[in-house]
């Protein structure tokens, strides 16, 4: 954005002082930059990007091998740093997305924030993740919860490492200047290993609420911890099977989606950060659109392409795509295509922001 | 409640004039009623009462050889009366309860009505109820919806009966003037007979949320159609297993208890009716516990007591209670105690007129 | 209603015998009431009914000469009684409406209760109401609060009885079986006379919320104890002459209205009762509505007619219309109209109940 | 913030060239920035700081001899630059302020965008702002309001000159990329000068809405398109009062204050921006309070000072004071002292950031 740019060079000696005057005394005049700073549709400066697996996760092997997990740094966690933000580790300007490795036995020690982060589970078996000491596990699909101000700790139990995507809030939380962050023990906590956690066991039941949780204010984060792939994929293979019985249940012809949501309220599983999966059939896809607030999408499965503006990628398993505010966004599945994605829609929602708009096939 | 009664004869030939003329202007003065009118703790005309399944099964039975279902009647249901409120079929003040008996074959023609309904199966199986044209299978256990204005009709494909409790608003809608019914066609729309209905297949994944049904209205009545007795057992096994455990899972020791919520919005599974499900270990008993609003509750399974005030009745599977508005309720398991209740507490909470106390054990 | 009618005689003797058994089982079949519990259009048993202030206003003088206010009965209130519901003392099936007289210098006691009230001033000068101790005046005109649990307290300073409106939501209260009732103490608890109460102070500012009152749960009850006759005339006033300037600010074109609001949260001011001023043009009409629950309307100033069904009553000042659920109505101003009128509709928004219908002009 | 900066020099070659072929693939590791991008405490860019009226004053009144108002630059606002965000024309992370000059005669052309602003008066008389077509008029302490998208426009119908403040979201918006921007006519659409608009006729009523506007959606937008001086001085004089009289009505104690509301909902009267009115009796003194999320402050009568963490600064009549997230901030009144206030609060409500704390008296 250009709105930090000076004012015009000027031939009149008194605006030119004006203007120095502005200057000593803190102030910058709104006529010289209007533009810049409310421009007529949204200017981001992130770029639509798309990050290849094959380059994304030999640098992880490679970190695993160089850099140890601990305290200080905290998790060996690799950011995907948008390039029209440079120098910043920012996917979008509201979301910050990593590539997490664990390696065999590690322990990544806890602590907690104010941010809010989701785990997204991409290869391996046999790590846990305690969220307020409560021991869940992770295996390939499934999405955890972190959510702000939640104890959280990480350890592998297998030999063989551990991968997933860190989904957080972090550049929002660093613009509101709203984080706080503190250190817990070193030592896990906990040790044991089960396979489904305590919040998965009191929540995990769809449609039934524990009575031990009414009657108080309903939790802004959902109290389910982990969101299994075993669900998420029956869930959607459900509605691509309601649409060819001829009911309606998709989001657009051979697309399905789900939305992850907290079950107290129905609302989102977290106060900032959306998250989905969506599901294109072979050979679907979807309509080109538009959405004020920013997105990431990782390749879950399959292959297809992603078209952002007027470029087209094509795209794999592992895969990631920054789209930014109100950049056109279109997806096409050669093979049937998995997607997750995560997102600030609901930031824009309470604020009286959002705003979507669907092109015309075919047209810009 | 006596707010009906006439005033006091009075001797003072004026005041005697005053009131006639009182009556014939349509005038009744609060001065002379005002204790019956506004009782200082509820006084509800509806009595606490049980009724036993060894009395109501056998007239279900003898009902299903003696009337049939059809047109004009519409369901063969024995609704439970409340001795307090004679002539009327109201188990309480706002809930109408019902022993719903559906032959081998038989059919119970389509429907709608304002009321809102649910169905918990006790008995049988092989009956399908379709919800606007979505055809849900019946199972022991379950909890099936039949929302305000949702199309319903049953059929049944077994040799056997099928018997079930209905429960619906038909009091308070009755008292509110809120009634609208309508009848469909005779014949049964679809007599396919899926394992899981379209409701479930959309709905029916914990924290899952149908992408075609974000961005609207959230619904006032539970998408979800049906409440497996799975999930419901294992829910209530899971809130022991935690305590057990030493973890906060239960309502208090020994006792789970999950309420039956819309998994869009995480409120009561219907606008006028709360449904829950308790289990009480072998042994437990609950507090002694005041609500101001109404209940009925079944025995599922197990055996044990309820108190009712001063009043301790034994009880055993398909027992029914209804429980007045702030009547003092106490349940002891013998065996471990499986129950089912339903109550209006969500009306009142709307209202702002909420209230439950809890007795100090051995009081009064 | 009808529902609590016998089952019809039956010839077979099985059955007769089986429909005995259900009487000593404290059971009643749904199959030969059906049509009297759920019917097709709301049936109220209570009646479309005017009540003139000239038959109304001579009772209430006459018993200000020959009743007492006192402790016990508790206020000099007259209810408006539905000749539908013969005995009661309700207007409605969920509104009480009574006429208070309170004559010189007369005190009626403090005392509390879970029924919400509303005090409308009809007619003199010189009374207070104490709400929580606040002294709040009363005008002709305005619209006093006393919400649920509120203790309250009247006492006349005056030479001269002073009259007004009550409506109170005891027949929805004890359906419901929530009714408490506490005494106060029997001495006004503070004489003091200000213009202005201190609810009103803190709270009677347009759009201005004390900041005291911010990050609190929002109150259920309005904290504004009075709504001043010069704010709601001022109202009515600005959208007639809106109208007149051509833009849109009336509910149909010659009928102004507003309905009074907790400031705190933009709802209606009484959780239970929803209140409301509508100004008529003179020479204009309503459209005829039918609306799902119940309503009370009184003639502030003016003269006209209401239809009710197929009936129309000439009404003027003072005079009282009971309006059950789903009866037509419509208005017509002969000089201009301001009318007062209370009703139950949130009860419905809130339970899925509410519907409402416009007829053509001219139609049934 | 640091949170950009580079890996830290390693001796490492091959940490090194893992570090360059991060860059080359667009990532960034966490481990060697995590303290800067998750902080322990908030820690903005932003600083405290003050500007004194008696330096942008004149300025702004050079300005209105220098340069132009009209299409392009759109409006003569001088905007507050935080000196820790350099470059940038921002109070604060989120909030833009400034000061608006308007000569006698002229015109601020229409336009709209999806920020939301207010506009608060602080000398002059005689300019309308029309919003949205509706004429508002303007005097000094009133708030007036031109939410998101509405179109606004200025002219002034006097002599003299008219000075406000602006503040709008516009950094929080170009944070999340949400802007819209739409020029309108250059003409005035209506040059008439009505003492009261629309708005404020049909919802300046204390606690009165409209029933026009009932049954629609709440408007996320206060629909009061001014708060007079009027209103807002009495209600700041009332809570003192009562203060006086014995009862709670005051933040703490000689600290009265009120916050600008949506009449419609109770809540804030535009969902990006909270505004409030503080008054400080003579010699009072304010709680040292944290709060994440940032404040601008104005001095709008009297003297007195303000600490800013560890500093103290004089203040007097138009004195703006930028607050920093979580920053201590205490005010001390010598004479009386009214205070106007914006920040962002209740972005953070709605994403579960918000947290406040209140130093002992004396600690830091």
């Amino acid at each position: 954005m250009a709105s930090g740019e000076a004012p015009q060079p000027v031939d009149d000696p008194e605006l030119e002082r004006l203007y120095k005057d502005f200057d000593t005394a803190g102030l910058l005049p709104l006529w010289t930059q209007r533009a810049d700073l409310m421009p007529t549709v949204p200017a981001p400066r992130a770029l639509p990007h798309v990050w290849h697996w094959r380059d994304i996760h030999p640098l992880a092997v490679r970190s695993g091998e160089l850099v140890p997990v601990g305290r200080g740094g905290e998790r060996r966690a690799i950011a995907l740093a948008n390039p029209g933000l440079p120098g910043l580790p920012y996917t979008t300007p509201t979301l910050w997305t990593a590539v997490q490795y664990l390696g065999p036995r590690e322990v990544a020690p806890a602590h907690r924030h104010a941010q809010g982060a989701f785990r997204f589970i991409l290869e391996g078996e046999g790590v846990w993740t305690l969220v307020n000491g409560d021991p869940v596990a992770m295996h390939r699909g499934d999405l955890l919860l972190t959510p702000g101000y939640a104890w959280h700790e990480h350890h592998n139990t297998a030999d063989a490492p551990m991968v997933w995507l860190d989904g957080l809030d972090i550049p929002l939380v660093a613009q509101l200047d709203a984080g706080f962050f503190e250190f817990g023990p070193d030592e896990i906590s906990d040790r044991s290993t089960p396979e489904r956690s305590r919040a998965e066991r009191l929540w995990g039941h769809p449609g039934l609420r524990p009575l031990a949780a009414t009657g108080r204010q309903d939790p802004p984060n959902s109290p389910l911890a982990a969101y299994r792939w075993a669900h998420t994929d029956a869930a959607l293979t459900a509605q691509l099977e309601l649409e060819d019985e001829g009911h309606a249940a998709t989001v657009e012809p051979g697309h399905a989606g789900i939305r992850f949501t907290n079950p107290a309220t129905g609302r989102d599983a977290l106060p900032t950060l959306r998250t989905e999966m969506h599901r294109l059939r072979p050979g679907a896809a979807t309509a080109r659109r538009r959405t004020v607030g920013s997105q990431v999408w990782q390749v879950f499965t399959g292959t297809g392409s992603v078209e952002l503006a007027d470029r087209r990628f094509e795209v794999g398993p592992g895969d990631l795509v920054a789209v930014p505010s109100w950049c056109p966004l279109r997806w096409h599945a050669d093979t049937g295509l998995d997607l997750f994605t995560f997102n600030d829609a609901q930031v824009y929602e309470g604020l009286n922001l959002a705003r979507t708009a669907t092109d015309e096939e075919g047209t810009a």
